[in-house]
């Protein structure tokens, strides 16, 4: 297949080019060449042929990109041609919300089994996947395949329920929680710091106003010729 | 101040820096070394004095840094030295699991109003917000002076609501639909896309287990003196 020297960068941009993709697929577009491909996607047309280059390139001079070639190719580099099994950690509002996500089951992450400590939670389902009490968790993964699980926790105690839910064989986790979990390296770790994300919001906001509050004080400097 | 040619990939690392910072204040820690930070954060000690050499550096030789002065000083080139109102648009599950969510409250964000299409959901509250209808939005943000709003609604209507805060006077969309805004490049997008991030967690898996393979290929390959 490819050789595994990918940069994390074009990794980064690979969903998106699924995304696009399948958008395209839904409106029966056959081929696109990069350069219209880049006019949608808002990247230079370089850019698109160096990142599809990675994976041997999929275009043709003068054809451009067979739309569900190249989307069936991304997927596979994404590992969609597989299933996997997710749990979930935590059935609060976080966590029931992404059992309701309709969208993880479309790409192949299936759900699997929610859990939380709270016993007036247990029995309840959502999706049809019942909420389990904690307890249970070393046996369901064992016997369920789990792969990933998703954790909505209080950050006191995840890096232990981490620790344990790879002792007892999960393989990746996505992390809600607004802490780092110090795992070994071969377990992947995805962040999504829902806290960090509307700092970087707030930090562009002020970056902007300065900059836009010198660019006024400049021209008032300017102007009265000082 | 600083000036601002500041990477994003520095931007990216400042929001962990502060919540080591803010960790090691809970715990009444006056001050520490980059060695101890670097230790702690599990990145190297050059790297920390780069990052924050940026801003003009905080440390002292021979005192290492002093924990509150470095967390406020961080806060406030994030921006969290200021107030900011929130709206959210859509009150399905993940509108709602944020209006749940304390922690941006603590960090300056105001959760203000979250509105809805949805008849039946208007007049709930979520922790004493209440849903309205969107057809309050403009006379909302206007008087409400929201900078950022929150997008939880379906891929379809995105675009058009997105556009339409936009001209009504938000600032920053924190996007979590799945679908790119096309907003004009003044308006500040964070976005949060789920399945991307669960797709990075199957590329990852997929790659590691197809390094395996290869080695364990090569192994028996080995042994077998081919």
């Amino acid at each position: 297949m490819y050789e595994k020297t990918i940069s994390s960068a074009v990794i980064k941009r690979l969903p998106r080019y699924y995304r696009y993709l399948g958008e395209l697929l839904e409106n029966d577009v056959v081929r696109i060449s990069s350069k219209e491909l880049s006019e949608k996607m808002q990247v230079t047309a370089s850019q698109i042929r160096q990142d599809l280059n990675n994976f041997g390139g999929f275009g043709q001079q003068g054809y451009g990109y067979n739309v569900e070639y190249l989307y069936t190719e991304i997927g596979k580099i994404l590992g969609l041609d597989q299933k996997y099994n997710i749990i979930i950690i935590g059935a609060g509002n976080l966590g029931q919300a992404l059992a309701n996500y309709t969208d993880f089951e479309r790409r192949g992450f299936y759900i699997k089994g929610i859990f939380d400590v709270n016993p007036r939670l247990i029995g309840m389902s959502i999706r049809g996947v019942e909420i389990r009490l904690v307890d249970e968790l070393e046996r369901f993964i064992k016997e369920n395949n789990v792969q990933i699980a998703a954790l909505t926790i209080p950050k006191t105690k995840a890096p232990e329920v981490a620790a344990d839910l790879v002792r007892w064989g999960v393989r990746a986790i996505w992390n809600f929680v607004p802490t780092d979990l110090n795992l070994p390296n071969d377990i992947m770790v995805e962040n999504v710091h829902l806290t960090e994300s509307l700092m970087r919001l707030s930090y562009n906001l002020k970056a902007k106003d300065e900059a836009e509050a010198k660019k006024r004080a400049e021209a008032v400097r300017e102007e009265s010729g000082v």
